[in-house]
């Protein structure tokens, strides 16, 4: 990726910053939920990587790819730091220092995070017996070098690397934004393709951080199915629904219907702005042109790109599934359509506005208007999905999520 | 430092953020100029620490403590990665990996920092022959550990360690926000000992993180002479006489003035309207309540120090001039008092704003006001220094500077 490219990326491709309604710091509780469902084979991750590693470091060493910026960007390194140090009383070693690299792209709001560093290091003061964590952030794409070279114990990803370098290139996709039924078969190999590419490079650039017997233990979103066409990315389709409904959506301004009834102004201007009113919030042409520079792999194919990208080996790979509204966790309570609809469309808001913004040039009236829209739709969706008309049962679909742990291989990186 | 105190220092020491007119990044360059008297100094430091380091490092590891956010920032990392390759290249070596750590304050703006990154990393390949840098930003302050032991080859620090922790407790100093001729002699004791004890906790923690062999290079302000009651901090002086004039100057309300002249209202009211207009801008509490946390030492003082705290050895100290206004450099050229007088002050207020509008809680329009009367202070303390008021001759005044490298003792830090 070149510097223009990561510095686009970056700008379009990073959450909502700061803490306010719409930040990703109050709407990432879905993330949350993926860490929860991770959390037991990251255990087992750290376990084998002690078992691994020949003599103890004095400093453990981890990094967090794509941290973002909200309560969970510390949150994976306080867990990664109490496994550390209970299996370390269990075999009655003492890891007093920690050394934690939090990394997303250079857009990414590093000042939020920053700011609740001096408490975090107070809480774990107090937890941990005295445990010293030095928290640095490092700005730049996983898709490049990232650290110096055999200076990680153990790399983390959660929730971030379905997102590609960049969609695919020169692919034709009749008004949708990602792979769907109504998609030319090259959308989908152009996808795959990509993804392809650019996990191969991701496993090649961390092989040469990771210290040997090191470990990497990557989440992301997956499909439960061969099929690229099944139902798992129903929300995305939902997305194209809502952007095409702006293109048919006309903005009412009070001041130029008043400007067009004033008797002073000719007709030909009348008609000019009466054309311009009726111009859609969005234009097709800027629909056609966005592709989702997003992709969720089988896990045969991790498994294939894995093994012929050469550099770890493949450990265990555990597919399990989140609802769409996360919050649907319990037998006994059960959300109504609507409400999951909006609490959705407010989470996908926290990590796709920058994006869609920066692509469709959107105002922030139009902003609120697509994902009131987009609440509408997935609240159909949830309705008709689970034919629960009546709301007293959950309505909530699930997405998949792969968790897939990594050892560097002895052979090393292939050339 | 308690985490509260970090929180609070933190909030209220930090430069101006982002590339605006009143940003630190946009009005650093005397801070530019400090650096680049510093050089010779540092590039002596660097080939002194390769005779001292037996086997060269495979990734060389710097921190910049209280790196600011601004062009300086990663000039300085530049700088020392040149100086590293220069020798690596006269000793036929070849050293590829750099990791710097820029380390400020929680609240530093680090984001404008990271923003810059793929391009400074796009310059530094096109270059250095391939050098592979990686930088994080670590926040926290300087005075608690901020690193992994024995982790760092070089410590640089470049008017920062200026500041102290906070200010000295309980002194009563006259209307004055620093040492003068008018403080009271428990004032300067109060700021000695301050300084003291920060400056050997600092000594202490980096020798903790610094590997051996490796080495620190200190630049802060100092005091040419041992009197501290001398002329080199003057600037200082002139913003208490700034605040004091905010003490006595009234804010005008032009719609105050019409309530006061309008004839439904009552005398009464119109007299607590009039009393709240008489308040000054600012209270003499709060002028009485402030110090400045800042101490510049003389020489013998540093050197004092260092023997006493014993975990260095100072290798080389060296005083050296910067003009208030850094601009004045040429003897070509000569600037005007009143010329340097508004530079000087947007310099201060770069570094300043924050601390006072935190603590003075001051509106954005007497910032302005304070700022205004600031630079008119310096301008006339500019002309009377100088007895130049034909304006023909350099006015500005020089301000001091030490530049101390120190490297770690055989014995390490006492307990």
């Amino acid at each position: 990726m070149s510097v223009e490219e990561i510095m686009t990326r970056s700008k379009l491709l990073h959450m909502n910053a700061g803490n306010g309604e719409c930040s990703y710091a109050s709407s990432s509780t879905l993330q949350r939920e993926v860490i929860q469902q991770a959390k037991p084979v990251l255990e087992d991750a750290i376990k084998k990587m002690f078992n691994n590693i020949g003599e103890f470091p004095k400093c453990f060493n981890m990094a967090d790819l794509g941290c973002s910026s909200g309560p969970n960007t510390l949150y994976t390194v306080l867990n990664i730091i109490k496994i550390v140090q209970m299996l370390c009383h269990d075999k009655r070693c003492k890891m007093t220092e920690f050394q934690a690299y939090l990394n997303d792209l250079p857009d990414n709001d590093f000042n939020t995070i920053f700011k609740t560093i001096p408490s975090f290091y107070k809480n774990l003061k107090q937890a941990d017996d005295g445990a010293n964590c030095f928290v640095s952030g490092v700005p730049g794409s996983f898709y490049e070098r990232l650290f110096p070279s055999k200076s990680l114990h153990l790399v983390h990803s959660s929730y971030s690397l379905h997102w590609l370098s960049k969609a695919p290139e020169n692919i034709e996709n009749n008004n949708n934004i990602y792979i769907t039924r109504t998609s030319p078969p090259p959308v989908f190999e152009g996808y795959m393709k990509q993804f392809e590419k650019d996990f191969s490079r991701f496993l090649q650039l961390r092989s040469e951080e990771i210290v040997t017997g090191g470990l990497m233990l990557l989440t992301f979103i997956g499909r439960s199915i061969p099929d690229p066409y099944g139902n798992d990315t129903a929300h995305l389709d939902l997305l194209s629904k809502s952007l095409i409904d702006l293109i048919h959506e006309v903005e009412y301004f009070a001041s130029a219907y008043n400007f067009l009834l004033a008797p002073s102004n000719s007709l030909e201007i009348a008609l000019i702005v009466f054309i311009t009113l009726l111009q859609g919030l969005i234009e097709q042409a800027e629909l056609d042109s966005f592709d989702y520079p997003f992709y969720a792999p089988y896990k045969d194919e991790v498994e294939t790109i894995v093994q012929t990208e050469g550099s770890f080996y493949l450990d265990t790979i555990k597919l399990f599934q989140v609802n769409w509204d996360e919050r649907d966790n319990d037998d006994d309570v059960c959300f109504d359509a609507y409400s999951s609809g909006k609490h959705v469309a407010r989470t996908m808001r926290a990590v796709l506005e920058q994006m869609l913004v920066g692509h469709f040039q959107l105002a922030n009236s139009v902003v609120d208007s697509l994902f009131e829209r987009y609440a509408y739709h997935l609240a159909c969706h949830l309705l008709v999905q689970k034919g629960c008309l009546d709301h007293s049962k959950s309505v909530t679909t699930r997405a998949e999520a792969l968790a897939a742990m990594g050892i560097p291989s002895h052979e090393g990186p292939r050339p």
